[in-house]
């Protein structure tokens, strides 16, 4: 039997405000409702509770994963570890439907259509202008990505931006021993997920991730998962959780 | 006239609990009360409508200064900033008083030793013992001093340990460039004044900073400041919140 060696803990940001509005959000900078908060602190219990005890924590540049690890780290008294924060553990950027309620997108474009953008491994929706209010072009936080930073991201793209990171950030932390906590998005973990459980482009369409549970991977030396899909704190809200995320773009 | 060609912020940690109970605090980790995050929000506030922007972030690892930091850049809506956290920028360790009521040493001890435990500039308190349950000895943030942690600290110490993180840490952000904020503590703050200002040893021991008002330093290229002592963004309640600082110690 495989020894962990090395400890991982994923954690999706909780509710924004668009979240709750059912509006595609990607790169938009949007802040986390009360229930968002709430959950973040609950995470931060969750891991204190299990004795999971981060010592370096790894952020996207939005403030929803940003204040859900702040909270999280509050609640779980670890608020000292250092933190590195990147654009490569954004969110999906979701190109022209940033911004646009999911439902009426659905009900615009169909149904297909609608599951395509949302969850075609390799089919980016349509690039978003920079023009667009919705746009990240020439904010300062991406300033050194100049012309390069995405106008629009499938799966694929998130993966192929994100796995650099991963070697690059992480792995070394995890290496030299650290419990790491990445503080990061629906997209960018379902990315991360698919590449340590070794899921097919074809599979990981059906893999939802949960707000606010941390999701613990135990990793043995050559990083598999110890056990496969890892472990969530709390494993009937994770249930619940990711039904509700697979759910989107009903009416509500 | 010198001109300015580098910006630093300077920000005092609001209200903890232990200032609110007029307790010696020092590298004891107590959290912010409601009114010292209320002071850390509008101390971000205050950057914000001045336009002043911090690129990058150096906090304590002491959570009322990382909290503060969170708070104000959240609400100067700078979270996605890079940040880093050293022991350096600690509260002055404050020995055996760590844990005392500031009134009751004042009185057990008489007016003159409270006065130069808490202002000489080279005597410190007696050393905490490692037993004692206000001490950090062998607290796991602290493990790469092994057994250099101070037990007890002067101003003197704090500027010797601080001094090296200015230069290696803080100046190299301010040469490239950089906005620069510093969340942290009374005494460390107190300690990178003088050296900015060029105060004397005798001088510094009347200069209080107050809690959660953002003070902008604006350095020349030799990183001398433009304007002595600098500009409290809210220069009213930074005159009553100094006053107040100076007044500890007084039964309440």
């Amino acid at each position: 039997m495989a020894n962990t060696t090395y400890t991982l803990v994923l954690l999706r940001h909780g509710q924004s405000d668009w979240n709750e509005k059912n509006l595609f959000t990607g790169w938009v900078d949007v802040p986390l409702t009360e229930k968002g908060r709430a959950e973040a602190t609950r995470g931060g219990e969750l891991m204190a509770a299990e004795g999971i005890a981060p010592d370096v924590l790894h952020t996207s540049l939005l403030k929803r994963a940003i204040t859900t690890a702040n909270l999280a780290l509050e609640a779980a008294d670890r608020q000292w570890i250092p933190v590195k924060r990147d654009w490569r553990l954004n969110e999906r950027h979701y190109g022209a439907l940033q911004g646009k309620d999911k439902a009426q997108v659905k009900e615009e474009f169909g149904e297909e259509q609608f599951m395509v953008w949302r969850r075609s491994f390799d089919t980016p929706p349509p690039a978003l202008d920079d023009s667009s209010e919705f746009s990240q072009a020439g904010e300062e936080r991406y300033a050194e990505l100049g012309d390069d930073a995405p106008r629009t991201e499938a799966l694929k793209n998130v993966i192929d931006r994100l796995l650099p990171y991963w070697e690059g950030e992480i792995v070394p932390d995890l290496k030299a021993g650290k419990t790491v906590l990445v503080a990061a998005h629906g997209n960018s973990l379902r990315a991360l997920v698919k590449h340590l459980d070794g899921i097919s482009d074809e599979d990981i369409a059906g893999l939802n991730i949960p707000t606010g549970i941390p999701l613990v991977y135990e990793l043995d030396e050559d990083l598999k998962p110890v056990t496969p899909h890892g472990r969530y704190l709390d494993p009937e809200a994770a249930a619940a959780g990711a039904a509700a995320v697979a759910a989107q773009g009903q009416k509500h």
